[in-house]
């Protein structure tokens, strides 16, 4: 096993639920309209507008503002114009307020006893606090792509967080949900850790949680992962 | 009483007692080597080094590589050079080591019932963690000069708090050991609350804790702060 000391998370979907807890909120907030599919739109509207900042089309964008750029197209495409400021604002903070899936806590928890434990997330700072003191994930540091100017799959975002710690890459595992955001960090030589969430998409799209035979490790919930890594 | 939300603490002097913890482990380490006068010669060459890097002369630098800078030539000017570099090294980062003064994890802990908690430091990123983690400090955010890219006292410091959390700077209170530091804060629109440490810079040499008019709060203890503010 090699001879890790910081593990840095991925968040959204790795971490935190947030299909359940957008669509929850934007079936009470929006009537009428398709929690389902206005969700998993807005979601998908994020890669392309990342897109947009790391092609130098936009200057560089908080998350917070690139899933409000989003919404509100959104909210003209299924003829609900009418939320207002106030609540196209509370609205777009749902992301403040993703709940951690049941294993996270306890995960992060027993893993923190061995392992310096960080983010590394798109989300910018303050989404990232805010959801970290709402549900007790017990972070040592929020890092974020706020912090490097970067959007993952940028390599100066893995490196980044090697470079926050003054350790070599391979001291650094990622634990990610993705295969992609996996890679990526292979490819600057740090670890990576496989966390299956077939839900990531709800119910009604089940995700294909394969193993990779690259990732170092390949884990079905946090506390798995602790489990493997002896904590 | 304003209506914050956030509060930002200075952390060297305020939160943690760098003169203690630095001066204990240079005894250890430098025999023979005066320690109160060496840790204030350490600390004493940490502002012109950060002001060198705000005026332009050294460009954007780490406090753990400024403070190596600093360890360095005083190594020579003490005689002591034959530290090799692995002690160097470890010496170096007693600045992450550096122990809380007694009512530091239980002032934050009760002030963080209530509101949310960060550091605003020029320390970097991985010392913080590193402090924070070795001491329970229970930061809902760990902020520095490293993700501004400025060091106090510059106003994109403070403003910058405001600006990751989203809020008008008038929602936010620096709380520090230092009247400089809260001034340049009171400036930016921030609040300010003065924490007594008449021990900052050592037993022999008591510093004046005069209250200043201007500070919304005075208090002699981060438990006393947490009194004052109903936590």
């Amino acid at each position: 096993m090699a001879n890790f000391e910081v593990l840095a998370f991925d968040v959204f979907g790795t971490v935190v639920d947030w299909y359940g807890s957008v669509k929850q909120e934007v079936a009470a907030t929006l009537p009428g309209v398709d929690a389902d599919k206005f969700t998993l739109a807005w979601r998908a509207g994020y890669g392309p507008a990342m897109q947009r900042v790391m092609s130098g089309e936009l200057g560089w964008t908080l998350i917070d503002d690139l899933h409000r750029m989003i919404l509100d197209e959104l909210l003209v495409a299924v003829q609900a114009p009418a939320l207002d400021e106030a609540g196209r604002r509370h609205l777009n903070r749902v992301w403040h307020r993703l709940a951690p899936w049941p294993d996270s806590v306890e995960g992060l928890t027993r893993l923190r006893t061995r392992y310096t434990i960080c983010t590394l997330s798109n989300g910018n700072l303050g989404l990232l606090a805010d959801m970290a003191k709402r549900s007790g994930l017990p972070w040592d540091l929020i890092l974020s792509a706020e912090v490097f100017g970067k959007y993952k799959p940028d390599p100066d975002t893995y490196l980044g967080v090697a470079r926050v710690f003054d350790i070599e890459p391979d001291r650094v595992m990622l634990v990610a949900a993705h295969h992609n955001d996996l890679a990526a960090a292979r490819n600057c030589g740090l670890g990576s850790a496989y966390i299956e969430r077939p839900l990531e998409f709800g119910p009604d799209n089940i995700k294909d949680v394969s193993p990779v035979a690259e990732n170092t490790f390949h884990a079905n919930s946090l506390i798995h992962l602790a489990e493997l890594l002896g904590c």
